[in-house]
């Protein structure tokens, strides 16, 4: 039997996932379940919001282009903005790290400034309750945060309606454009320095800084839907609109933007707003919500999207990964 | 400068965090800050309870011993263990894994089941909230738990008072002697199987069943100090003194029994109660409370525990392990 098993680059992480997760139990306390952005539970009254994201050398970055500091920001950004995306405050961090037992104890202080940092910058008041310290093969960053809703109503990816207005804070392909910066620069580690001390795009992907406040802004304005755009946009408004069950037509303008329609990893957010609104500071719009439109669940300028592409999957795509990574 | 610094094998897991932890900030929300078994945090006025660790190949456990499902109820254990050790019941877990991508998806269905039957058995009604998966060199499962306190006060490591009861509850040097016998078993895959099929110790070493419930029930009791029994009973109880500015002076019965003072990853309960109380169910006199003793944190039968050691580090004690997960 353990013979015939698939394995998980066979599968897929959705493949994969979609065989795990009806073993799990729910919780009781459940009130949003996973597959948001985050979870919402219930817990002695009040609703905590939670996520969880997993940093890995290899995978996920490669130390001779981020700093330790860039870690630290980096997964601060990206699992404040799950948190961000409900419409919530993020009140605590919770950070696992592994590294091997050869890592110089500086790189770790690094580690730690950059979250120290990149919580000041974007979640000030959140701070750190609690982690471990461990030994792996790899450095290895996992993180959960815990945030507040207050009185609102957390803002799913399901809310959005025919007529509302589609529009994103933060940046849109500036991720991947640093990230091509860096492949260009081959392994010469004064090009890599240099793109790192002069190139902003190249500062925006490996030390993001998300628009966390805007998401607590949105929330206030009457957002209808939101999430964060961590796959590019193409991708995540397509999970917005299946979870909507409506199609997102996007401006005609970034047709030609390929960074922007396709390039992961910005941590910005993608948000709906009822139809006549007054967008909130912050926020420009970038297309329409319409009725569904079968099989098309994004449009650019009422086509197709120029590019398809099946978004990150850390299995499938770990070969390739390897391949950018350690070239 | 980086070619002089330390490196976490040399300072060990105690130095590293002392250089780390002054770095990361404070939440605003803090109420019990990161030290005990668990932090506790205001979310929208209500306590939340948070605490993680993280399980790696290697360091943490073998699969030439351990099946998926065992290391999804361990991972269980010893993460509710650290929330009900507060006083606190356990209502959510977020679970990030992280493997080869050549792992069979069989493997993770068997972790799934075994996080399943973990908090079926140990925390009814507690499910998981979100998670993440991902690609490691080796498996990586890293929990965070979040439990609430309802209108109890969290109980800390530091209430212990002179006088006062010292109580277990679950076992003690049950998992050292299953350990004892697997490593006995050598290399064996017929010798360890049977040890799985035959051995209550080595069933406990491998999946343990923590003793969730009574942490709340302590609680209820009045017990003034309590933590979960992790690195073994003595390292524990040293902390906990030391915590209380006390000694603990454990049964002289205890003196011959190594593996109850010295093994670890038995995940019961230490605590304490007030000198009258009658124990809780659950649990069983092990020791007083005294005066602190100058240099004696821990006392059995009055006098020096009979072996010293450190504890687990999981850096320090790596090449060790290493020897002993792979010889």
């Amino acid at each position: 039997m353990a013979e015939t098993s698939e394995t998980v680059s066979q599968l897929g992480e959705r493949g994969t996932l979609a065989r795990i997760l009806p073993l799990l139990p729910t919780a009781t306390s459940v009130i949003v379940p996973p597959g948001d952005d985050s979870a919402v539970s219930m817990v002695d009254g009040a609703r905590v919001v939670t996520t969880c994201d997993v940093m890995i050398e290899g995978p996920d970055f490669r130390l001779d282009w981020s700093t330790p500091h860039d870690l630290g920001v980096k997964a601060m950004a990206s699992n404040l903005a799950d948190v961000a995306a409900m419409g919530a405050v993020p009140t605590g961090v919770i950070v696992a790290v592994a590294c091997p037992p050869s890592t110089e104890v500086s790189q770790l202080e690094g580690l730690a400034r950059g979250i120290s940092d990149g919580l000041a910058q974007m979640a000030p008041g959140c701070g750190v309750l609690g982690g471990d310290l461990s030994v792996a093969p790899v450095l290895t960053i996992s993180v959960t945060v815990i945030g507040e809703l207050s009185d609102r109503s957390p803002v799913l990816r399901s809310g959005a309606r025919p007529g509302d207005l589609v529009a994103v804070a933060g940046q849109l392909g500036m991720s991947e454009r640093g990230l091509r910066l860096l492949l260009g620069a081959g392994n010469d580690p004064a090009a890599i320095r240099a793109l790192r001390e002069t190139s902003p795009e190249v500062k925006h992907h490996l030390a993001p800084i998300a628009p966390i406040f805007q998401g607590i802004v949105a929330a206030k304005a009457g957002a209808t839907a939101m999430m964060d755009i961590s796959d590019g946009l193409v991708l995540d408004a397509t999970r917005m609109a299946e979870a909507s069950t409506v199609t997102i037509n996007l401006s005609a303008e970034l047709a030609d933007d390929e960074p922007a329609l396709m390039g992961g990893e910005d941590h910005g957010l993608l948000a709906c707003f009822p139809p006549e609104s007054t967008l909130p500071e912050g926020f420009r719009a970038v297309g329409r919500v319409e009725e569904a439109t079968p099989n098309a669940p994004v449009l650019v300028g009422g086509e197709a999207p120029p590019v398809s592409r099946g978004g990150w999957d850390p299995y499938r795509d770990s070969s390739s990964v390897k391949t950018r990574v350690s070239p």
